[in-house]
């Protein structure tokens, strides 16, 4: 999926929405766990069903799987090819954090654009370009690289300065630009430091950005449209524990419809 | 599994040999490919069973396996149950590079500490702190921080200096002493990078250091060992494909048993 079969979508659903599926089964509600053989796969068949007109993207956090070992893995690997044959317009993430030498990030590739087709995954940058290319070697697929993370770990070595006083976060972008196949990198850049936005958009503007922390974690909509958006939007503003489990009760899939029609709502308004 | 355990299992079989399990279907013996229903599973078996005595532990790549999605994740749970059910007095690695926010990271650690038993499992360090204290918080499980990591890509962001002329990977070796539980840290160290061993050393005197990179990037054991080891030895020197892939011939078991015995008789003469 191209970025711009992406901004196509995002013109024609009037949201940049991604829906984040982090399945935890002890927020989901009893009844539903108590008659599922499949938990994690069926909730988040469930609310995917529901809300996929309302998003231009999924991302699929795969802790939450590989939690359950081989069983959860399983249920990853169906929901992936689920939600590809279902729904083929939706850009997949596979949220993985994923990254290592040359010939092991080759393999990490493989596993999720080859044996599960998602669209993306997202990678981390300590180990450098070695690590990263070998995501970047297919066509029409995205890395997703880390720059500024939402948590308050990112604290830790995200803003150390360099003697230029040019903190890593902005090093890894600048650094990424010179990798082979660069357009086909993406970056997350947490929505709770909104300040950064228009920063990292000054060295990235074509890029898309993947923003977690909007809603929960704090960060504001609006602030990240202004600071962060550009002429294809370039934002996939992620959702997940608003919109998974915004009711415990039998009303799930409702509250989730409505959480994210408010987001949806919130962002045709951006657009347009 | 303790460092005094581990210590033990270093006096007692004189070697300090990690065994890497990067299992490539393209590289075993064509032979032994055809006959096997499971060759990720059947080759690392035949490996460690015939490998077990002359190394302290087992470093399995979690990637080498999800590259074949859930049959492959399935083969990684079968391996190291079977792992620790047989040589339980191995210490056992899952070289998974994860790390993510604390919630996510508390997904990985249940995923490999109790869904799988692994001792122990290798971790990324961008996101700081939270991405890793969950790992910590088992009793007698530890995590392997990659420090400074020996291939050509360490270079983009490890090397990178501060304001003080300190580079990242000592930033994130001090940083982490501050983490709680910081005596269950373990670090990844390239045996490529010799000469920074002694700097590290000065840094964390007690804790164990993972060292790929000997043998085939190049690496010398006597300098890694010279300017690694401490009081505990302190060091688990992997070897991979030195190992699997001596002989891609039908004496293949035979040829991996000569590479690890001779990485073993080395090490001997080292520790008396």
């Amino acid at each position: 999926m191209t970025q711009q079969d992406l901004y196509n979508q995002i013109q024609l659903k009037k949201s940049f929405l991604c829906l984040g599926l982090d399945p935890d089964i002890e927020k989901m509600p009893e009844q539903f766990v108590n008659s599922s053989k499949e938990p994690l796969f069926d909730f988040c068949k469930a609310i995917v069903d529901e809300i996929q007109h309302l998003c231009v993207a999924v991302k699929i956090n795969t802790a939450f799987f590989e939690a359950y070992g081989e069983t959860g893995f399983a249920s990853l690997a169906k929901l992936i090819h689920y939600i590809k044959s279902h729904y083929p317009a939706l850009f997949t993430i596979a949220d993985a954090k994923r990254g290592d030498i040359g010939n092991t990030s080759l393999r990490y590739a493989k596993a999720f654009f080859e044996a599960m087709p998602f669209d993306s995954i997202t990678i981390a940058p300590y180990m450098g370009k070695d690590s990263i290319e070998p995501f970047l070697t297919y066509k029409d697929k995205h890395a997703i690289l880390l720059a500024l993370t939402s948590n308050n770990g990112a604290a830790d070595f995200q803003f150390k300065k360099n003697a230029e006083r040019r903190p890593l976060f902005k090093q890894v972008i600048s650094t990424s630009l010179k990798y082979d196949n660069a357009d086909r990198l993406m970056y997350v850049v947490g929505a709770t430091k909104a300040d950064y936005l228009k920063e990292i958009r000054n060295i990235i503007p074509n890029a898309f950005l993947l923003i977690p922390g909007v809603g929960a974690q704090g960060g504001s909509l609006k602030d990240v449209f202004e600071n962060g958006s550009n002429e294809q939007i370039g934002l996939l503003v992620n959702s997940s524990r608003g919109i998974l489990y915004a009711s415990k009760g039998e009303d799930y899939i409702e509250a989730a419809y409505k959480a994210a029609v408010s987001l949806q709502s919130q962002m045709q308004k951006l657009l347009t």
